[in-house]
């Protein structure tokens, strides 16, 4: 392991390439291994013991391969299972929460922050925690939302169904009067316009990708782990559990580089 | 084992339970064992090789509890495994897609059958061939729904959105001009008075959960594994490999007796 190893990303499915699409624009002579766990998806209505025995497989599969620091590209797994990891692996590992947590902090102005997420997310509290570490002011609405991750697996990202499902589960945030809302889940950037449109221009959206990227970014700067011989274009690997062609479809829909390869991996529990 | 073993029932989930219902009814002396793989729900959208892996470890814990059948309780799993765990196994194993077909064979008027299920059983083409195998006229039409099981786990199986999606993936099927039709997946069932709003009283229902209970019945009295010391009520046991909680409670809304505990079983793989 050295500074020119890769960076290993994971998640239950397709969810995390949104943050690897982030540390793609955001650090370009990074390599990244990622993993999607689609023969488990989704990681959103499991439990707190189930999800940390997978991020353990999930972790180990990636060391083995070399990897100098983790991203827990998956809101579940990082409010499960994070800590935990951190405190089993000696090696970096950054979750998606706290970067988009301060994010929210910084963004609103009437200490009004919606959160939407998965059950298991939103039921754990982990973004109120965050936030209230930041600023214990700040009012926290959050509001889980189980049918997006389907419905972005379904590719309805654009879909008067989707509309009717966003209008259900956000209007009481809206009539709480949040003026920030967190995307709380790495499928929801894909559903980002139809959630704008929704919510209107007075509400910032936060995307945690963005800014776990950048924390990322700042991690490896502090630890001397930025890569120092950069490959001409670096070779990105993708590893799943299941369906590869099928990931592969869409990790071409999402990423700006072009996966030619999903490579189907079955850890052993 | 004896002809006074338990019955095996799994499925990926609490669709299953729709099964089980009709073999409570229809053999009500019956003591049922029933696994539901909560850890890996759902099983529509992966691959042959992960299902036949899933099945197998489910059927070696099944017949480690001593059941004297089994009953794959998913049209997916049935699809995709009912065959190779037939030739491992030497203990009757019933699927839900031969009873389906059958039935929907002798019900239709005009030869044209439509089947909705998950993407894995549509695109098996299983119902296709059981249908043909009985009346080569038969013309299926066949259609995947893949949201529907999503639905009903949230509880949606009467709302708006759902209606909106049944005339989506249904309508086409309708133009067919079919008049059958085969609720192919357990999941579907719970959808049946929307679906029934939608199609109209022209087109019959089947329900293949009623016609499995009828062949695992007749494979019973063909091998007299009948039970011959009923209980005076029998003591059905449930395992799920995650969210015990939340299936006690949805299993209680879909079974007639009164579901007190789901025991947490996790399988090595």
């Amino acid at each position: 392991m050295s500074s020119d190893s890769p960076i290993g990303v994971f998640d239950s499915g397709v969810g995390g390439l949104t943050v690897a699409r982030e540390i793609m624009r955001q650090i370009p002579n990074e390599t990244i291994i990622y993993f999607g766990d689609t023969a488990r998806v989704p990681y959103g209505n499991k439990s707190k013991e189930t999800i940390i025995k997978y991020s353990r497989q999930i972790i180990r599969f990636l060391i083995d391969k070399g990897v100098k620091a983790i991203v827990i590209a998956c809101n579940t797994a990082t409010a499960f299972a994070r800590e935990e990891m951190s405190a089993e692996f000696d090696i970096p590992i950054i979750g998606v929460v706290r970067p988009g947590a301060n994010a929210a902090a910084a963004a609103t102005r009437n200490q009004r922050v919606g959160v939407i997420g998965t059950e298991g997310t939103i039921n754990s509290h982990i973004y109120n925690e965050f936030l209230n570490m930041t600023n214990p002011d700040i009012k926290v609405f959050g509001k889980a939302c189980p049918l997006f991750v389907n419905l972005v697996e379904e590719g309805m990202t654009d879909d008067p169904v989707t509309d009717a499902m966003i209008k259900r589960y956000i209007s009481e945030l809206v009539n709480d009067d949040i003026d920030t809302l967190i995307l709380g889940c790495t499928h929801y950037p894909l559903l980002r316009h139809a959630i704008e449109r929704f919510v209107g221009p007075d509400i910032t959206l936060v995307n945690p990708a963005y800014e776990t990227a950048r924390s990322l970014k700042e991690v490896l700067l502090a630890s001397d782990l930025m890569c120092k011989n950069p490959p001409a274009v670096p070779k990105h690997e993708f590893y799943v559990s299941d369906g590869a062609d099928k990931f592969k479809t869409l990790a071409n829909t999402i990423l700006p580089c072009d996966v030619r390869d999903a490579i189907l991996e079955v850890l052993n529990e």
